[in-house]
């Protein structure tokens, strides 16, 4: 079955962004311009992508305005704004349980859940992440925005793989039964 | 030189403790008595263990009365309520930063910063860690006692090694220069 697959970075104080959404210190330890292959391999195992209105719109607009970094794959922005899909990217206020159970019908690879910290609480909080891929940067970022809100219960998860590379830590959990 | 290493276990959401202080959730993805290896190898490198008195107080009223886990060290609690030094347990008030220096001046193994959260950031904040040993448990939370506090400055760090076991990952930083 297709699987939800939250792969995101964080600080390892939990922060997936500075106090102003920055992202600049999500880097390894040496500046190397070596690709690193981890997001390389993993973008092949997926062909849908769901994220927060604010996500899609710092991506456009401030982290690679024009440029589209998920061409080919097909991008749910959620959003209660009605926006007028273009092309692969489309906006939706459905609720995520239904999204997801929608997007299960239907053939395909995994589905990613990239960000940001309020949609990946509202999966937590259903239950809807099958794989936790998180990579620790290596970084107290002293503070910013949390990945992990307060939630009610907690999941008890195992450990698939980890995976270092300059630095930075690949830990990939599912949940445990 | 001495080091001064933390060494503490935290779930994936960065907790260190329940909402009540409770630990019984800091264990691998398995049931097993098999001893691991990573404390044992960890306590063989360290002579002197630093805490605060909420940990103390736990460790000889909770986690184990009547068998103090320490033996062998030289433990120093921090507090303001004065209390005669037992056996190898002194009780102090010395800021952290002068406690430091002075059991840097006398010869020895690696200093332990054992907890709890309030400690620990104290020592983050002035910069007195030298390597941060973080045992990753393959628990999400969800609520507790959160390891890191907001700091005000980000401190940047070098991946040493990573080793896992029962799903539990142990990740050794130091500070960046």
């Amino acid at each position: 079955m297709r699987k939800v697959i939250l792969y995101i970075a964080m600080s390892l104080d939990g922060f997936i962004a500075d106090e102003f959404g920055g992202v600049d210190w999500l880097v390894g330890q040496e500046d190397t311009s070596e690709e690193q292959g981890s997001y390389a391999r993993f973008i092949k195992t997926v062909d849908t992508v769901i994220m927060g209105y604010t996500t899609y719109h710092q991506v456009t607009t401030e982290l690679a305005p024009g440029n589209w970094p998920y061409k080919g794959l097909r991008t749910y922005v959620l959003t209660h704004k009605y926006k007028k899909t273009e092309e692969d990217i489309i906006f939706t206020d459905k609720n995520i349980q239904e999204l997801v159970t929608k997007i299960r019908m239907e053939p395909g690879k995994n589905i990613w859940i990239c960000g940001g910290a309020n949609l990946v609480n509202q999966f937590m909080k259903e239950d809807l992440i099958d794989r936790y891929h998180i990579t620790v940067i290596p970084t107290i970022l002293g503070k910013g925005i949390p990945l992990f809100h307060d939630n009610n219960s907690s999941i008890r998860l195992k450990l698939i793989s980890s995976e270092s590379y300059n630095g930075m830590i690949d830990l990939i959990y599912e949940r445990r039964e």
